[in-house]
């Protein structure tokens, strides 16, 4: 397998954050190359400084159960499947326009992101892979 | 047409389970190869016990005119669609993961779900097909 | 560059249109085929009467400061980004299905509508390229 796996990543709900670990760590681990372009609230996650990630209203009521159960599975934490798949060679860029628009500068973003791109930029480098949007 | 079209299904509230009705079952009467993956609160609608799904508070208002329209419009209900594209071929997996941390082993799904899979296995599957995460 | 970017736009929040446009910009001016296919609440944004487009209520406290962000970098709303899209030859189908039930036909639709069309119709015209689900 030498595909592309390209992920827009911009929900920024706690939930969410569990796919993009997963997807990006196992298609990272087939040797896929997996780019990721953080934008809109899901930038959140990725700052230096931590912030609460909301989880979704309507599953509010579900989160501890998900929390315990996630534990008992022994589920690594987002940014630990993250780093696994950057050993595999993925990369995670920030998008430059919302970054702007947040008062985010490359110094705010933890060691998780590569570099703060534009939208033609990460299109450049999805092309001929599979994209998603999260 | 002989592409595939596989799509991560993570959304649990009620209204994203159309899009995925629709498009499976177009897809499907395509001759296009149909995968799905149901993770995260989508699982909640593939159990044998059925969950109330529910609508997104944004649009809460909304919905008793949606549900409406849809019986005039005779649309199906989405679990009739996915029936539809399995004729036609469609597999739809459970994320081994996710079902885990939920506490739901494959005795706790409904006939829709052909199997319990991984996210490897599903992203082994869905190589060289378009993509969707819903 | 020649490829097709297809993006089924289902989302009705106020903050999804945002990379709606910006994709669908820098997708067009990289000389893709933009096809858009507007369904669920995702068509309240494109008829001619305005519809207020709720903020997810997860992010409601930061929609002040990122309006503010963004009036500030100057970015474009998003219908004047899929205007610029269309002038690189993007187009923008409504769900005939989903516009059926929510009483919606093509004269309700603000000029960015090309055509109002079925979900089979858009898989085809998506085929061979990537498609997103917004």
């Amino acid at each position: 397998m030498s595909e592309k796996l390209s992920i827009v990543m911009f929900s920024g709900t706690a939930d969410k954050f569990i796919p993009l670990g997963v997807l990006s760590q196992a298609a990272g681990a087939m040797g896929m190359q997996v780019n990721i372009f953080v934008t809109g609230f899901a930038l959140l996650g990725f700052t230096k400084k931590k912030n609460e990630l909301p989880f979704p209203n309507e599953f509010k009521n579900m989160a501890p159960a998900l929390m315990e159960g996630m534990k008992k599975s022994k589920v690594q934490p987002w940014d630990e499947m993250l780093k696994e798949a950057k050993k595999f060679g993925a990369k995670i860029y920030a998008c430059s326009m919302m970054s702007g628009v947040m008062g985010l500068t490359k110094g705010d973003f933890g060691p998780l992101v590569d570099d703060v791109v534009g939208a033609a930029t990460f299109l450049g480098m999805s092309e001929g892979g599979q994209v998603l949007f999260i």
